[in-house]
């Protein structure tokens, strides 16, 4: 039988690793109860305390494991790139699995990354994930875990974001300074950290600029088809509000923008002048399109870049049985403006 | 020590495991000079012939490794999109490689794979790829290998590609048969077998009709910056040749084919009128920019779906030891004529 470790007791147990350690210390802030279980365990586990160091994982495979919720989206193929280059240099190889937005695929990855070894996780959230006991199993086993874009709050962990209510704001408060009242929002599930506070930023600069609220200029479109949920959005919003109702449209993504984009151009809109379009992420196609896309510099290969430095920092201080400060990065956003606003 | 397989005993001597099996087995056919070094290998190792059935490889992971050349490219990902979904139907979960079209890495990769033990592999290879002993290891372990899109022609494997030489071929005649005369081509790196096809049915279409092939029509295109190479290569073109000296341009993907638009929409030059573009791929924006591109529609998902159907065949036929019988699947592709031609 393979040695028992700390962090096998802390699974089983389904507490930390710290207050394993401590029990088996007798640590004065460990509850009795927690000690008496913890040291049944130990002991009917033949575990010993004298090969700590040993009980540390040190099996090094020199592989990263990336989760992430979609492959075939420029941003995530940005962060991709930003973590394989890094990793490359660093000597690390990256297996890479897309949890395709389904939580329980998630789930399932996570035990498979623990299966093969991986040294160290990176992954961004699917938009269904709402519980996280799946991430505290991977702490509790003691691998270094880094969250990139969409993160959990509840997770004691280093994340690298953006602070996507300040990019929404940002952009949505230039369209308001530019004259623009009549503010359509193109978002993504609600459920998702990310996409809910960038409706949030969009509330918050109508509030301030004391436009309005209209929750009929508000449409979510589905992240595994943006572009055509872009293109029938906007058609839906043309069919409500005519030209008149509606002076500009703000999507959460570019690839969303160019659906509505596309409608646009397609039934005799002009852009900008009957209606503006704002993207969000700089897609290099969203500088090609006709006319070229107004939009968020979201920078995603540096948010691959940082989350996998993070990453390796943590391997290595979990190897020499360092202390691990946990971060959270907020990288900043810049509009990008073009001829859409 | 774990147990001797005929699969090891065929990787120490770089022969196939057929052939291991024969000799043991005393088969006429092999040579009494392969025959004496297996058997004397076998002997040393301690390899047992009477649980033959228990040395094929059993272990199952109901995992899939891929490679994949590069991520970030449409034709890719709508590739592992077909992949990735065809094996959630049979229960198998999917670790991607990206080798970044650099051949190292594509070695170092499928030695990767090995280690984490996945039930078969499938491939596209690198542009760099003009050595295939990595390969030969890999089916002389008893992995079951299926290459899809950069295949490798020394290879006994299956293979699901496309007919590139008759696609370009295709593309090609029908400029030429809608009156363009010349035509420049913007095509990959030659060493890639699918791109020098490509580049062989440019030529073969120019001959038929009698057109001059011209080399200075000829531009290559880096894979990684597919757009500003389009865009960078169009600008050469017409200071070389002027709008009199070009009539059309045909690129090898569709993401070339839109730098060229790029260039040629901001320069004046009007698409189809002074200058005809075509592309190949099929991607989603090739119909969104102005004008809407024609196309080689090139069935990625299908690719991907096909390539994993004969893995797991594959698979299963060797978890039976029955015999595998290698397939060359070549999918049609079709032309999309749009606006730009």
């Amino acid at each position: 039988m393979a040695q028992i470790t700390l962090q096998d007791l802390a699974y089983e147990l389904n507490i930390s690793v710290s207050t394993v350690s401590k029990a088996l210390k007798g640590y004065p802030d460990v509850s009795e109860k927690t000690r008496k279980l913890v040291i049944e365990l130990a002991d009917k586990l033949n575990f010993s305390p004298n090969v700590v160091a040993s009980n540390l994982r040190t099996q090094h495979t020199k592989i990263i494991g990336v989760i992430v919720p979609t492959i075939v989206h420029h941003f995530f193929s940005n962060v991709i790139g930003g973590i394989i280059n890094e990793a490359e240099k660093n000597g690390y190889m990256v297996i890479l699995l897309q949890s395709n937005e389904d939580f329980e695929m998630e789930k399932k990855q996570l035990n498979l990354l623990v299966q093969q070894q991986v040294d160290g996780i990176l992954i961004s959230l699917t938009v269904e994930t709402k519980n996280f006991e799946h991430l505290e199993r991977i702490q509790q086993r003691g691998i270094p875990l880094v969250m990139y874009d969409k993160v959990a709050k509840a997770i004691d962990c280093s994340k690298v974001i953006i602070d996507d209510k300040k990019a929404s704001y940002d952009a949505v408060s230039y369209l308001i300074r530019k004259g623009y009242k009549r503010i359509a929002y193109f978002g993504g599930s609600m459920v998702a950290l990310n996409f809910s506070n960038r409706f949030l930023g969009y509330k918050q600069a109508l509030e301030e600029y004391r436009i309005p609220f209209d929750d009929s200029l508000v449409y979510i479109c589905d992240t595994s088809d943006e572009y055509n949920d872009g293109y029938n959005n906007a058609s839906e919003l043309i069919k409500k509000h005519g030209i008149i109702g509606v002076d500009a449209a703000f999507a959460v993504t570019d690839v969303i923008a160019v659906g509505i984009t596309k409608y646009f151009n397609t039934h005799n809109i002009s852009i900008p002048k009957d209606v503006a379009v704002f993207g969000f992420s700089n897609w290099f196609m969203s500088s090609v399109v006709t006319p070229p896309l107004s939009t968020v510099n979201q920078p995603g290969y540096e948010m691959g870049k940082k989350s996998i430095e993070i990453l390796l920092k943590e391997i290595a201080q979990s190897k020499d049985k360092k202390e691990i400060v946990h971060e959270r990065i907020v990288l900043p956003t810049t509009l990008e403006i073009r001829q859409s606003t």
